[in-house]
């Protein structure tokens, strides 16, 4: 095999993970210098590739390096960049294959969602068709954990863990003050399709009388009434009510709960996300006082809470993509593979690109309880692993110290300038 | 000395190491029994004696009290309730007495902020007046850090790490994601008079293109010129804004930020607190996609991110506590002294309740800069320290454990009730 470098790229949002998988695939890369040369990372994606900003990691220390296992957020950058169709802009894939051949790249690794897979998977086959074939091996990446195939995807398991966490402590908080204080309160977590993150909230309730009280997910059309019957219940039994509820939770009819707090009737724009809408809502109904709170990047950021599991699978989908191009793969993904049994272990798998690419996994119907506002035990089962073990980053002056990389740029090759 | 009971109280908003202050006093009156007897909780801080809701921590294992150390929220419930002055309703403090002297109750402790210790004081002198002299201990505590004289307020470091840390994570998601997509970050926290917390965001900031690039305090006045002028500069040099909002922010005419967005010309109500605002006023002049979040209880709540700073001073203040009680003192309350020198040491010392009572300190003008944006040095120095060290729950199952009491409530003896 002859000596080809690696491009490597973070896509779409990022999470307090995606730079473990980073680490995982830079080592593992460095081990295998007989047939990978340099691993180049796109400055912001995939859009580094296209103007030619190629970050060239073999400038940083192996120290630096280490410390992307314990930093949040995309240190590369990322970007929310999707290619278009082959037959809607030819010249974008075109362009890719003349940066990945101007600088002798062989390896293509995109770490990404479902879109990214898909990206993956076309480049690979338009690469064979231009003559000029890569190896393309997608990486599993989202908070959102609806990747198909895998049993979940690294940055679901942190995100579940802080929101898991906070849901306990917030719900500790109220439960004290409620004879006199505030009786309602909402968290609104991100999961704009699929419930798995506000399913997650559901493992802080660790007896029936715990919050979470109420989740609600976008898989339920959310009614209105049975949800403030729901409510008034809970105040009544336990003093309080804990409510969860996921940013795509919607109506009947599709429209998000968020949206509809947006205008008014005079067509004035109202603020706020969901949260405030529901926590209004109450009010009107109830008259109780209602606190809110709306976590958006700090749950995916939150490195300082993230599962230990999570970090070692995310390291492991990093050093299994370079084995995989290694050992002549192409086109897949690696996966994690639930092994049955009690105890929770895992291995690792692969996924055909093709397979993968722009699937969605919701929340199974089984996973949320009856009446919509729990989870099931099944939903336990399966989420518990994923948010166990704490791995902490380093602390410097009480605050975690991130990887700060000196980013050198690989001189550009190409006359050429690209207008993403 | 006779010996007597104790009665200890919760007041105000909770914290994640008021539990910690509780287990310092509660640990410390075992090792006195010889002079204390048993430790009463009040059930929802004061209304628990004004009902004679009184909860034998005596009952309470030794583990389940060394848990409380790492246990958020308050565990024996508090209120925002504030007895009234003595001339308005003279018939609270004459049922506080006899609650106490049906009880054998010789010692209050009092752990809240500063009207707590302005009630504790007046506690105090009225039980001399009544005939049953009662030795008053307050103790400090409030995220807010505006009590005086002490040189902080046990609750207070570890919401300011929690800050400090979350600005920190998100600051680097939005950064890597900025060059495509959300280029402005806001996130609300806590205070309503007093820029303390908000003040904390500034030490995420380790070198001069780093979040938080803003703080919006109370005690500046908000000029929305000023402001977006600052906003646009930033996003030009550092291709994103990270801002920090006090929830306290407010205009040069007094009104709060988040006010202002309440209602409509037609009067309809607008949700969301001040972080939407600002992120909406943001918009609506540059066009900037933004991003905003909400900590609210959050912040005060997260135990798993705790100062081992303010955990340790929590708990010492507890411990003081009983041990002033036990040497007589009264209508005192224990306060954290700074020692001077570079290495931060502190000692206890102590102040008059009167001293105390309904003094609200802010943050001093030399804490802020120049242009009111930004912490100075002499912040800085003032505020490393207290979130200085990590103090983490045990966790089960990826969750942090934290006590469960059993709560045994201690039998009535007075046949009045008395309504709150």
């Amino acid at each position: 095999m002859a000596k080809k470098n690696a491009f490597y790229a973070q896509s779409g949002g990022v999470t307090s993970v995606i730079n473990a998988t980073a680490c995982g695939l830079i080592e593992t890369a460095r081990q295998h210098k007989s047939v990978i040369g340099k691993v180049y990372a796109g400055h912001n994606g995939i859009v580094g590739a296209l103007r030619e900003e190629l970050i060239d990691t073999s400038k940083e220390t192996k120290k630096s390096i280490a410390a992307l296992r314990h930093t949040p957020s995309g240190a590369f950058g990322s970007c929310r960049y999707k290619l278009k169709s082959l037959e809607e802009n030819k010249a974008e894939y075109q362009r890719l294959i003349e940066v990945f051949k101007a600088h002798n790249i062989g390896y293509f690794f995109y770490n990404g969602g479902g879109d990214s897979q898909d990206t993956a998977n076309k480049i690979s086959q338009l690469s064979q068709s231009l003559g000029y074939p890569l190896t393309c091996i997608g990486i599993p990446k989202t908070v959102d954990n609806d990747l198909p195939i895998t049993d979940c995807s690294p940055g679901f398991g942190s995100v579940a863990k802080y929101v898991a966490v906070s849901t306990r402590e917030a719900g500790l908080d109220v439960a004290s003050m409620c004879d006199s204080s505030t009786k309602i309160f909402v968290l609104e977590v991100m999961g704009r399709h699929a419930g798995w993150i506000a399913a997650a909230a559901g493992l802080a309730k660790d007896e029936e009388s715990a919050p979470p009280h109420i989740i609600l997910f976008p898989e339920i059309a959310f009614n209105e009434k049975k949800f403030l019957t729901k409510v008034k219940q809970t105040v009544k039994k336990h003093g309080y009510c804990v409510i969860v509820v996921s940013e795509g939770a919607r109506y009947k009819d599709g429209r998000f709960l968020s949206e509809a707090g947006e205008k008014d009737a005079f067509g004035h724009i109202q603020l706020g996300g969901v949260a405030p809408t529901i926590a209004e809502m109450i009010k009107k109904e109830t008259g109780y006082k209602y606190h809110w709170a709306v976590a958006d990047y700090l749950q995916r950021a939150a490195r300082h809470i993230a599962s230990a599991t999570d970090v070692e699978q995310a390291y492991a989908m990093g050093k299994a993509a370079v084995e995989f191009a290694v050992a002549g793969k192409n086109a897949v993904m690696p996966i994690i593979v639930r092994k049955p049994g009690k105890t929770y272990r895992w291995s690792i798998g692969e996924a055909k690109l093709s397979d993968v690419a722009n699937v969605e996994e919701k929340l199974p119907r089984n996973y949320i309880s009856k009446d919509g506002f729990e989870i099931t035990d099944a939903a336990r089962d399966y989420l518990t692993p994923l948010i166990m073990g704490e791995d902490y980053p380093p602390y410097k002056d009480g605050l975690p110290q991130y990887a700060k990389l000196k980013k050198v740029m690989v001189a550009k090759k190409l006359k050429k300038s690209f207008k993403v």
